[in-house]
């Protein structure tokens, strides 16, 4: 009955497939509205002013209130997924992320990545591709720029690599490179009490610890409505059918929903920390799931000024997430191996008003 | 205590009180916007680029990204509830529903019903009405027609049946009767790869099954969020605690859910079908629950030309929709009876770029 | 390893750190779009014309569609809480809750509450914190006022109470103070069959009682999202790793999620009253978890004219909210005790057109 014809459904890239300085543009191009901001509000409950109040945004010298930094990082992520990462086996590590230019409701975000390191792995059924992905907003300009590296199966165990380049990271952006997507603040209009913290920049010291207290049960509808606000189309998310015969016997939840989570958490005690400037690097130490209750605690780990800035400055902060554990004696290793609670290591530059 | 009055709560229309071509103008009237965009993306992940991302649409013809188009029909449909289908005791079917004109963020949507048929059923206790709905927006033109078919309980089984009619149907709606809400297209412009599909109107063959591949478990607070923002008000998706009692012990999911979940899978293989242009029918074959992961598989059923237009054709796509069985193998059915699995069996147009 | 630092995260305000007469300005500034009302028709599915349809609003009188009532209690109300009832032990009472101003999407909301009263307990352990909260649009206008009493914990029992005053509260809000929210109404256009019902002001008696008929159960990630688009950061209603270990074993929903239900479930009876215009009183009878349904029914306690106006009118109404109880016999009380299926008990006043 079935004529034959080309496949129609996409089987993603494998190992073999991808070729060094290959760019791939992405689908699907998404314009990003104030209802965006709205469900992501909804889903994650964020409480910097900055993105919540377009007055506020206005007066310290945004031209309005511009959608969140980690909302546009899912955006552009998701776009890289069906063709960089249907077929991984593990999300490795991001480096080099950077938030270049705000992004605001109206905005049509696309995604365009680039080939710029392959390594096969000796069991060769597996490789590492490692590409730079960067998202661009309607006028064809950068908002946002990252690597990461992903290990995916090869189709064909027999296939020759494609190629051998493993590419040179920095352990963390440089501050001179961060502040792209902040425009130049107004301090002194800057309202602490409307903002919700009387910490500025000038008030964190490198090695301070902040429990940020508070903690947040995941539902399955929830991170269901995040993944696919993103268009993220990783199977594992959604497809409990399968998962129940999987590795975990249930769906994974997508690492950027615990990203998120962290962030929103991190306001009780970095309420000031109105823009995450650049991600360092970031580890999904163990898989979150639906019904546990995420917890964070963050670590200043450099206080930094950004040449020829006045109006901000930049801290260096590592923020462990944790599941069923609450963060006040600020777990994250027993010997070398992380405590098992710990869901996420992530190290990232956030701007604060001096 | 309580003072005489007239009741306040609406009991609905039972099958005595509808009349041949009756004509039901239906509450509530309601402006869509991109926060409506917004939370049906998040409830259902489609990627279609043209009501993703408004460059895309611009660059090809529409005056900016549409609505999509099962969004408009819910919305519609979802104002017909009350006063059609609060007594039904099932909903039988669809025909002869046309997308007319495309529907914008911003328009305020109404409805109307037209009583196009009605036949009582031997056992006197229930009837089947036969209602033309037409949804409309502000400027008064008809943006979505079609015909559905309840079965309707009887307030008093010896009240005389209010007509005999059994109007006639088309099995399928003409091609050239499709297109009504797709401005002229520029294929030149439209972009394969940012749409993420290379197949055109040309590379499907009728005959042809594809397999979506992807699998999507529904949540219970998705499909309710996903009703009430369309205020649909039918109780059995809604009240556990009268449906623990009730046939199924559970709340049944709006049929609806199931049309717009396959829609969202069926990207995978269909990538290019921007546009419903017209549903020639459809059955849900059996319940969906909460829980349950649903997969499709579409048969391409025509392909047809659109006269005077050469920038689309349609394809009509028969697309089948199963709970906790993946499609690889084309669950359909077995001898005469469907394959228990199957959700939903539906029978519709969509435009396809040349 | 630490460096030593003041604290950054906010412990709250408890009993013994308020002061008579204090005002204080609350975050997070909050721009409100038609996104966050998507979302909350999403969560609540509310079918009263007025804020559905820009169309519908405007050819009564409104300048557009305004905002449901209920949702700018909620953003207000969520600002006051980590300044207030962060270190709460339970909410008392609201009382002379008036709407002052239409808020329409692209409005900013502030809060600011001031002390009016105080009361210590005589366990000395907690006080009473009596709080007049305003919340104000960005053009400096109150667009709503209410008084909400608190019982917060003490940090310290030897402190000395900070005040003792307990103040005068109306019982009910005099009509003549009502309906600074609703512009002046066309009644000859307002359209009773788009409204959804045939009753207007003149239909309703005092005494009447209005079962209303439908059920909704809720769901965690419901109530999650609700509260969290309002920045509600009461710890009870998100963290199941703690509440496990408490009173109830679970999560506690947000009061107001409750009284959003209700009103969207008293759209059946009371179709046509399109606005709350003040809250009398309500109470929190019994706490609601996800997995029960919520049913409502009304009893109109009076119908006043408002002085000077011919448009609409006033109906204060109480409306009792149930889970697992429908409510055909209209539950209350037994004997002294409230019926246990009871959840909120809450007297209001709603304007419906002449």
């Amino acid at each position: 009955m079935s004529a034959p014809s080309a496949p129609k459904t996409s089987p993603g890239n494998f190992f073999e497939d991808f070729r060094l300085d290959q760019h791939i543009h992405h689908a699907t191009p998404r314009t990003v509205t104030v209802g965006d901001a709205a469900l992501y509000q909804g889903l994650f409950g964020s409480r910097f002013a900055v993105q919540s109040s377009e007055i506020f945004a206005q007066k310290i010298g945004f031209p309005r209130a511009p959608l969140d930094d980690l909302l546009v990082f899912h955006i552009v992520f998701g776009k890289t997924v069906p063709d960089i990462s249907l077929n991984a086996v593990a999300n490795l590590g991001y480096a080099d992320c950077r938030f270049l230019k705000p992004v605001f409701p109206g905005s049509t975000l696309n995604a365009v990545s680039e080939v710029i390191g392959l390594k096969e792995n000796s069991n060769k059924k597996t490789g590492i591709v490692y590409v730079r992905s960067r998202g661009f907003d309607d006028a064809g300009d950068a908002v946002l720029d990252y690597v990461r590296w992903v290990m995916v199966r090869k189709r064909d165990e027999n296939a020759a690599s494609p190629g051998e380049k493993v590419p040179a990271l920095p352990k963390s952006v440089e501050p001179v490179r961060l502040g792209g997507a902040c425009p130049k603040i107004d301090c002194a209009v800057y309202d602490n009490i409307l903002a919700g913290s009387a910490n500025r920049f000038g008030d964190y010291k490198v090695g301070e610890k902040i429990d940020h207290v508070d903690g947040v049960t995941v539902e399955e509808a929830e991170h269901q409505i995040a993944t696919r606000l993103y268009q993220n189309t990783a199977r594992i998310h959604f497809n409990q059918f399968a998962e129940s015969k999987g590795r975990f016997g249930r769906r994974l939840i997508y690492g950027g929903h615990a990203i998120s989570l962290a962030r929103a958490l991190s306001f009780n005690g970095l309420g000031n920390a109105f823009q995450v400037a650049a991600i360092n690097g970031g580890r999904h130490v163990a898989p979150l799931f639906a019904g546990c209750t995420v917890f964070a605690w963050s670590e200043i780990l450099a206080c930094a000024d950004l040449p020829g800035r006045k109006d901000v400055g930049a801290l260096r902060v590592r923020t462990i997430a944790t599941k069923d554990h609450p963060c006040s004696d600020f777990p994250l290793k027993n010997d070398d191996d992380y405590d098992p609670s710990v869901i996420l290591d992530i190290d990232y530059w956030v701007l604060m008003p001096r």
